[in-house]
């Protein structure tokens, strides 16, 4: 991800977010509390329910899939296991004379343009260092203390304060509890199972909001599939004319191509990949992005996770850059593998009378990242007003209930109204400034619909419907009212 | 809670969660995981989802309550300032022979049937076990240490690690937040702030699955009020009429008692609070608990939080006895006050002209328990064959597709009707086992429609939609069936 600062889109999210109630940082009025933690607003709380409702929607029930929900504590066994423990790091520096922290491999490639891969060890970094003659950019100390930061939050649990970690990756959950869904749920191979919730990555330096944090949602789906079988597929032959918009290794620029010519031509491995591959661009598609800021981008051995054996990352164009949004890895047998020998269960499945351990793919996506994209996405600044034209799906207001003037009897009728539609629709009611300005308030938060109580309707129970896409105006009854704010919505 | 062992339903709800998919432990692979974790299976999560989507429904949205989702990792000075740091803590003593630990408090009144109120000091717990000469259980070791145990997960953040917690309730969020909320959000006073989400206390002794764990959900609402006007609350009206269930102090009964009554007699001392209350029974009465097993108890001063002025726990009557739901708090000006004095943000709020510390009523549910409650109130013995009549909005699965034999073409045609429903309901497609088996496996974990695809559908595409509670059959045409499931539904 590029990180160019001061991009106007970005300052103007971030604005929207603190000052309407999409989100803020955690601890506010506490100023020295840890960076890398944030709070949904009421807004962002709507928002955020809304899209993992849609990925619910979309992947989950479309696809059949099978959602779990576990702890986020995990015993410190399972991260022996999923290799968390030996390989989750960060390598680190110290500066000598300030104290200054430097994450050493961002260090390294910002001083001297060498690109430093996952598993370079630190004497290979520390030799760079003195030949580089690199210090620290604070006071020019010398760096010293070079090591192997884990990224895991630790916690005792207990009296005895037995060690247990915050999870890293929601995914742990759905690997060690794959025996008892397997066998309580009765599915054959491949099917998924789904996760969504927090995971915790104690970041060096936490930054840009909602892009690095140290406390983040994920929305993981995990596709156990017998490795001999990736390619006998049938679910995936509507998706042969899909086309995928990929930039595979080593390509400088997005292709775009049907399923069956990246399989064919050996881009993508296998049938099963391909067809999970189209349906989270389709997401995407679906979630309002166009096309052209969509790619999947194939990564290399020196970018890849240390349990990854073939990688795409799903990411999409902001005024930031491009920005990951969805993992998409092939894990191999790395995890059901690793927790067989660890934990002496034996994590073998029958399938057609064969027994097979199950091989993983998975699409691992973060929330947050993709709510501040689909909020930038959505913002309008053309007409010097902000407008966030979010797809009514997503607006976490769908309706405001507006009196004309902020006096009896307007307001009552209002109230009324406001109370008759709260149940079934995302209302708020408002009734201070002049109703232009309100428009203007309601269009910045991305409500598709304004609704005014006016002289007239205190005449004849009609009320005038605003529509914020087009800013036309319709006269509805008020028996008509719901009907045509569902039709409206979709 | 009372804890009589062995009770049939509470046996048969663990078999029916750890056989069917509703809840299991945590890390269950790995024999020795720390105890107090659960996972919900993928019956759970759809069941937990829609209790919360009531909750929101019921509360948040009927009461046009603000929500937020905030971090659950919050910096040291919250609970400096919050009093969690200080009295946020367990009496334990260790056997000086065996190493066993225990919760001082609850073995003093296990020995001698004395109450240990919750502000007993150590000396005072000391004197008691020498003057009953209490000793270890296993060993009959002296028992040593005694201390104070603190039940927040403790974590470090970046490199230093820096002090943070996990929360133990989810309000502290919004009690920090308040001020951005009341600024953003433009509410004036009553107004309420809720959120839902996990919560992690490091137990002593968890135990009994969703009862007491160590990392729970908590689904919190915290109304902020001017401690002047709690009884100004025209909210309240049409509330006057409606009989609260009240256990009060030293009454062994519970009496049924309307609102006005409680507030004439000075059982309850405000409107408002006569209201929130009224509100979370009128919740549990419509989640289908019967209103003769529900009731408000008042709390004495050894019972209640070290931060309530005013305290009824909502409890609801299981096989295991009374079971507290929801603790309802008057938590006075403690939690804006704290936060005020260490933060140095001033917390006050106009309210009609003039300058006010909120104070705040709390609503603090428990998640888990109330799902569990739920399960156990459902599940139907009389039968011999285990039934779980699960109102139809918390139904996991809403409609199973069943072909009356598993072969062609019954299989095909009821895979189409499955795709064709999957979107719009929870559906489940099951071919195995003969249809009665089915029919038996479907009512066990609650799924209030069954769908048989059979003989005469392939003549005439009518299906038999077999209704749960009423062991009902209807022939239905195919065009009319989507609408016929969403009318039983509700």
């Amino acid at each position: 991800m590029s990180e160019p600062e001061g991009s106007r889109k970005y300052g103007e999210i971030v604005r929207l977010a603190l000052e309407r109630g999409f989100f803020m940082p955690s601890c506010e009025i506490y100023g020295d509390a840890p960076a890398g933690f944030w709070d949904y607003g009421p807004l962002g709380v709507d928002l955020k329910r809304k899209f993992i409702e849609f990925w619910r929607r979309e992947l989950v029930k479309r696809d059949g899939m099978l959602e779990i929900d576990g702890s986020q504590v995990l015993s410190k066994k399972v991260f022996q296991a999923s290799g968390h423990l030996e390989s989750f790091v960060d390598p680190i520096a110290k500066c000598e004379q300030c104290r200054a922290i430097y994450r050493l491999d961002k260090l390294i490639e910002e001083k001297t343009g060498i690109h430093v891969p996952e598993r370079m060890n630190l004497e290979e970094m520390k030799r760079l260092i003195e030949e580089h003659d690199i210090k620290c950019g604070k006071c020019g100390g010398k760096l010293i203390d070079l090591s192997h930061f884990n990224m895991m939050f630790r916690l005792g649990v207990g009296v005895i304060g037995a060690d247990a970690y915050l999870r890293p990756e929601t995914c742990q959950n759905i690997f060690i509890d794959f025996l008892r869904i397997h066998k309580t749920m009765r599915r054959n191979l491949p099917f998924a199972i789904a996760q969504v919730g927090k995971s915790f990555r104690n970041e060096i330096s936490p930054r840009q909001g909602l892009l690095r944090m140290r406390e983040f949602y994920q929305a993981e789906i995990e596709v156990f599939f017998n490795p001999k079988k990736a390619n006998e597929f049938p679910k995936a032959d509507p998706m042969m004319d899909y086309e995928l918009r990929l930039k595979p290794l080593g390509r400088d620029e997005t292709i775009e191509i049907t399923c069956k010519e990246a399989l064919d031509s050996g881009l993508i491995s296998s049938r099963l990949i391909a067809y999970y591959l189209s349906l989270i661009q389709q997401f995407y598609e679906k979630a309002g992005i166009s096309r052209e800021k969509i790619r999947l981008r194939q990564l290399g051995d020196d970018e890849k996770a240390f349990y990854a054996v073939e990688a795409w990352d799903l990411e999409v164009e902001t005024s930031l850059g491009w920005i990951e949004l969805v993992a998409c890895n092939n894990r191999g047998g790395h995890d059901l593998g690793g927790h067989q020998r660890f934990s002496g269960h034996e994590m073998e499945v029958l399938d057609d009378g064969e027994k097979v351990l199950p091989h993983v793919f998975e699409l691992s996506m973060g929330v947050d990242r993709s709510i501040y994209c689909i909020l930038e996405n959505a913002l309008d600044l053309e007409g010097g007003k902000p407008v966030l034209r979010l797809p009514p799906h997503f607006a976490p207001i769908e309706v405001a209930v507006l009196p004309l003037l902020s006096k009896e009897p307007f307001t009552s009728k209002a109230r009324e109204i406001y109370e008759m539609l709260k149940l079934d629709f995302d209302v708020e009611y408002d009734e201070s400034g002049s109703i232009g300005r309100r428009y203007l308030r309601f269009d910045e938060v991305g409500v598709p619909i304004c609704i005014t109580i006016d002289h007239q309707t205190l005449e004849d129970d009609t009320v005038t419907l605003r529509f914020r896409d087009s800013s036309m105006q319709l006269r509805v009854d008020l028996g008509e009212l719901a009907e045509t704010i569902k039709n409206h919505l979709g």
